[in-house]
């Protein structure tokens, strides 16, 4: 059933969204190191944590529901014993809770055991599940770790380590960044695409391998450089540096712009640019596109805040128009306009119908001096859904703004991610089937601007054909059945704008 | 290293104390039947509680650490969908809690789903582990019910549902009683000795098959008839009834004494004989082996009630040197003169050094004027380590005990169980290198008595030869490394009395 | 609104089916000792627990909702400094949980700190508040407690600590046992009619007031003697013993006689005779008074367990017609045919409707074998609102028992207990309004006898005078609104039976 | 004891960082509102949590340890019935967790129920509690709300409700902002000096008393205008409005200023004044009055984020001498230097002795392209301790920072808040007894530049004669025992300065 196999393969056992990390020192017990680098991750996932350690006789396995802070305490934390280990903390994915498919995943074998943590999506998965069902291999879930993590069982039964990964990685195909312990060897591992991050730090007494480069910082690290696609690093057991191995070559990479745009820490740097910087560029390029002149811009606290910073910057400079500013010019003023409640957790209890509007001002209040009798622009990452940003400009028209206009530091959505990123279907995008202008009608805005898939990859200093951009063009570096691959097309570029006149 | 090699067959992954049931039922769901079945054998391991069901196109599973009334929920019941499925308890193991072994183990593989729950312990599990590992098997647990899964899954590759069974039958040696789900189709194995329990019940709706006959009664239904050695019983899946197929024949079976002397419930019907009979008999055999004239006899409450009451019952009859008691003489006084505190539980904060006499009042309390003044007789069934043992001894004296006999319903142990039940090294036992006279002085009785193994053999209406009693003669109906084997002995009768004046 | 206050009086703030300590030691720390007291006295209260202590500066306090072994650990206890205090355990009542009226209860006012813990009931707490509100006072809860607190601080501005106790037990009217600490002296109090059990113990290094003697048993004491009714007990500060009060007479007092039916351990020496002792010697009393011949008699465990020991016993002695038995009549078979299940707790989920039937058999299995074909006397210690015992009728029948017959040890329960014990109101009671016959129709027995009024005073070997038969004459020992005062009256003998021929 | 009597004033019971909120609506339920309110004053305490309502017939309470989210659930507030009620948020004092001290306090006495939630602290409620006392009241709690709520109810014996309030406020002195429930009417009390901050909103449906306005906003009302200091406001019980009545005036209010540096959330708005305008406000004088030319200026996220916008505005207008800005000058960059983990939370693990440095980096994580090679200006919004600011000049520089000058929006702490704001003991402040330069080489810094007290006036629009300057000044609005009080003094303006070459 055809069908049947599309939701299985978007929905369960996926890991795009997922933090990995994996820690070899000379001396030190790995586990506080990978406790607290699972800490700085957590933004990646906060479905579930887990570290697993070996000590050079024996692996030791810690995973469970829930957050860091929680999953672990001084007694777990003393149990997983040895100097390497690898850690990962899991997104909770559309389909709800699904303790199946914590990680590490960890099996032991005829050469020894093995350790996986990963994050990404597989295409293949099943492919190769099937394959390895045929040769009599059971499976306790519906994850593709555990495809990998058999696979290269498999392979270790008649190759080296090296041989054994390069196999692996020739026949599995997607997106992953995987942590693995083989014993008490720690390795990391990018697809050929690079789609997913992970990089190399380098501690006093040893090497830390991470999805982002904060992790690093949190260890008093340093990094040494992203781990490049279709690159195998073999971390020394002694703590004292890393073997690298280009196992595979592609042509061209497809880094993940989604991971600059919102996933990852500002902090971090991703494939040679720090975060910030890019959204802050990709601000001062969404003025250029797209600015508008209003009395004030104001960020969607946090995840526009970067953004408005650059756009705010730039619109001090030039006018929307791009001329230079006259002198006594002061541009857009920049101001905080919403103010977060960072209260607002897990065990809210749901206002009931007739409360429902007021839901979303107990998590973002207006700031009434701010917005009310002003032109306001508001500034967000990206509009997936369009029901939040909806309630931002009734809220602010609420408390007195003249005009809203809203800008976004990303072009439209209007594909699925199946490589994660919780954009499943296409009937959830606003975009997918609605243009600018019926999205403006929709959310209620006076403007709406999106940026262009040019400055995306200008400020991401990638060509766009080392990007993947699947859920802004519908078109995938990878072949997924039904979608387009886009390997062999010219990308034309879409970022648009629906002026208020419109 | 053949010293690891013990430690960890005996040590890790063990399922011996464990429960199973399995349910196949026509129109209801399974799930409310197998979590009520599941608190009727809740006696039999209290680590963890799940459940496996199969609703026709999928499995649903849910396991966790924990007692039953903890694990489940209405919400976890609703989601555990289908008329057919399985269950199990796990005992907490001398090595700690061990969150890898929780079961039912579930599996997919190539031709559909597998669910075990395992109670039993095999002797050549590594064997078949280290077979499978060299064509490329990895394995998530230590446990020996994942190399059953594994073996399964692969010969049903090749052969249909009563094959592959018994294939894997003719693998694996050692104690095992099952209950499978292979989709949708609930069977149930007993291992060929019949070392563990199981039986088949009769519902209104359905059949189902579960360690102890309590659990039938607990739905209401009608105990058919145990699961005979070497037989596997198929449940049909409209309810309607159940094949059997009797795969291996054994000359002898090696039938676990103890589980009628300590770990089945006493209202339940093993292998034909009502526990709660049998330790009356065991008690009735124990005044006739080694009865003492004393003012009053006592159970160590709740374990050694059964055999109390039938010891005292034989004492109204007969006097100690067995004859008829004189009209006027009404024998020996039955009592409860230990009272048990049933809300010291596992959160108890443990006294200091000084206060440690204390803390087992706390548990069991002697009511003085039972026992004061007074020549006491109590009655246990089994001792294993003995300190309970003293400090009840202890504790008689301090109320005011004259004289403190102690009869023990069944032989000393003075071997490892290697099938389970909790009694792993010779260094534990007190009786393992300790004279009977010996055990006595230790734990401070003015005498003790032991019951013969011959009165353990016609209490239980078996041969000996069709009984497992390694513990208790350190010949076992198993190849054990290091142990003898009684397959080809002849065993001598141990039963032993130490009395007073020895 | 007289319907509200009798509805408060019987329902809010109730302390009667609570356990209190308090313990006076020179030097050791009182935390401890008050937490294993604690334990010992769980079962006369699982909603909440409490410690207040005074270390001669300050007065520390932890009160928590839930079990004792819940409530405390090593870090609250460490920080209930002092070597006086007192602890509190309190049972959930009819209303649901409450916790306002967690105790115990402390409170500072001009001359220090008091701490109360009460088990009982006051029937005028509402006058004395009102009096108290009138001069200004204002209450937390609803209970009598804070009543009594208020009360008496209020004395204490006036008097010294003696004077102060005597004035409030002259003003208060109803049933109390209370420990309490004034700073760090430790006080027990007695009502006058001695309704509710408080005795003294002596350890090796100070001296203990609780409720129960087994409280004492636990940390290894004495039992001195029972505190009397209208006593006052002052502990000395340095645990070398204390000084008695004589504050008020009565010429009659009013034991509770439920305490030793039900209430009570059976390891506690409640008013000079041991529970364990009466309640063997009340079922005596039951085979004299209404004895049955049937095949088998069995308790329902745990409550008619002592009840059906004596019952055997004295059917081994005599027939039912009261003539000694002949030689080889054996006379009735004690069996326990009723297994109980101890795991089944809170958490339990309840089954649907047509599995209703199926749920008593999960907390109480039938021993087939010592039922089926069998006529069954069943041993309970009450019948309160009759579901429980339709329920085992049934079961009991279901199992094959011929004939079922019921005996209990004790009188019907025909009006509420205005003082305690979960009999709140006539509706409730299956004999509130139904003769004997009614209620063994109603239960489905076969015959059902109840034992006579007359027997529970000789076996607790008090006069009727001296104990409060309120829930079984419907004639009180105290002044309740609308009930009738038995403190004038002459008693009937109320003991009755209903035979199978009725 | 006087050294007692400090400790005990400063230490216990303190209820300044607290939150109130009392709601009365004509038709609707007020649990659901006042569960909203609370969450939206979360940030003024985290400690506990509590409802106390009124149905006309039956006071409702529920008060518990935790956050909001945690305390209440569909159930709980399902059992507060009634239209109206009150509210309280409480903060973790220093003491520690301190269960007495949840509140709304809750009381019935003559006339009535009480519910009582306090925002303040009482400087003579020892001499009141001890009056109290006097007369015969006992006190369950240290807490200065429970003396007010014996106080008023003792005068609603002989006065109606405004005098009998007129009558506490007469007689307690201090800082308090109370919301009452008295049955079913719903009051608003402030202190004569207007110490916290209290306002009144306008729902559809009645009218809502809060803390701040941002809990008005969250329940889509419309603030009306603040409680006046020394008014008495009572809400009509069918929601249709209010009435005032200004109890006691005195010529100086005593507002405290920390409100707006710290502790308000930047939506609201206090004493007529919005708290993000105030904050912008302080940081643009703080740059006119102590700026310095650097690369780049960065907040503390989150709390001097507010401060640097209007710091880093002011440096794009003028120079730091004051000149205006060349044409070509863009002044002082503002950028995000320091990343906040958001997760980080109270069950994390610290790190060991030789991690502790790493461990503010788990929290706050420099961006090194922000800060490498660069001379950086750090905003914070106040220095108390000078623990947090010690690590992050530090951090700064292990990134790269050139020089690292830090500007804090309020002047140097150098005396206790007897008020609360958590800054109790002169020990613990690190300018109580140090100069600007002597701080500044303490934490590190280039140099240090703290906000003059006019600008701190200034920018609330506020004489300083209104405002309680205690803390930057050591002279109080307040008789504080050992302190020197203000209202007779004239202030110095303390602002001040330590420059690089200091």
């Amino acid at each position: 059933m055809q069908q049947g196999r599309d939701i299985r393969r978007v929905g369960d056992g996926l890991n795009e969204k997922c933090g990995v990390v994996g820690v070899s020192l000379g001396e030190r017990e790995a586990a506080r190191p990978l406790y607290y680098s699972l800490y700085a991750l957590q933004h990646r996932g906060q479905e579930s944590a887990g570290i697993v350690t070996h000590d050079g006789f024996q692996q030791h396995s810690h995973v469970e529901m829930g957050l860091v802070g929680d999953v672990f305490d001084e007694d777990s934390l003393s149990t997983l014993r040895g100097t390497a280990g690898i850690g990962h903390v899991r997104y909770p994915t559309a389909g709800g809770v699904n303790s199946c498919c914590a990680q590490p995943f960890a099996v032991s074998f005829k050469s020894g055991s093995l350790g996986l943590a990963h994050n990404g999506n597989l295409v293949n998965a099943d492919e190769i599940r099937s394959e390895l069902e045929d040769l009599g291999h059971a499976f306790t879930s519906n994850g593709d770790t555990e495809v990998i993590a058999h696979d290269l069982a498999r392979n270790l039964l008649e190759a080296d380590l090296v041989r054994a990964v390069k196999r692996t990685m020739e026949r599995i195909h997607g997106s992953y960044a995987l942590t693995i312990s083989h014993d008490d060897t720690v390795l990391g591992v990018r697809d050929p695409e690079g789609n997913r991050p992970l990089c190399i730090g380098k501690l006093d007494d040893g090497y830390v391998i991470a999805s982002e480069s904060a992790a690093i910082d949190t260890l008093d690290g340093e990094l040494v450089r992203d781990v490049r696609p279709g690159e195998l690093v073999v971390l020394e057991n002694d703590g004292s540096g890393f073997d690298s191995y280009q196992l595979v070559d592609k042509e061209n990479a497809a880094h993940c712009f989604f991971e600059h745009v919102y996933f990852s820490r500002p902090d971090s740097v991703i494939d040679g640019t720090l975060v910030y910087e890019v959204r802050r560029n990709l601000g001062r390029a969404l003025w250029e596109e797209s600015g508008v002149e209003t009395d004030v811009v104001m960020p969607v606290p946090d995840s526009g805040r970067a953004f408005a910073t650059g756009y705010a910057e730039a619109a001090g400079e030039t006018t929307a128009d791009g001329e230079q500013r006259a002198e006594d010019d002061d541009g857009v003023e920049f101001a905080e306009g919403l103010m977060k409640n960072r209260y607002v957790g897990r065990t809210f209890i749901m206002p009931t119908q007739d409360e429902r509007e007021r839901a979303v001002r107990l998590k973002l209040n207006p700031i009434r001096s701010t917005v009310e009798g002003k032109t306001v622009t508001l500034i967000d990452d990206s509009i997936v859904r369009g029901t939040t940003s909806t309630q931002l400009v009734q809220l602010l028209r609420d408390a007195g703004a003249e005009e809203v206009h809203m800008r976004i530091g990303a072009p439209p959505i209007v594909a699925p991610c199946y490589m994660g990123i919780d954009m499943h279907t296409r009937e959830e995008l606003i975009a997918a089937d609605r243009s600018v202008a019926e999205v403006r009608d929709e959310i209620g805005a006076d403007s709406l601007g999106y940026l262009s898939i040019d400055s995306i990859a200008d400020c991401l200093q990638k060509s766009q054909a080392d990007l993947c951009l699947g859920c802004v063009t519908g078109e995938y570096p990878y072949d997924i059945d039904g979608e387009t691959t886009d390997r062999d097309v010219t990308r034309p570029a879409i970022g648009a704008e629906a002026p208020a006149d419109d």
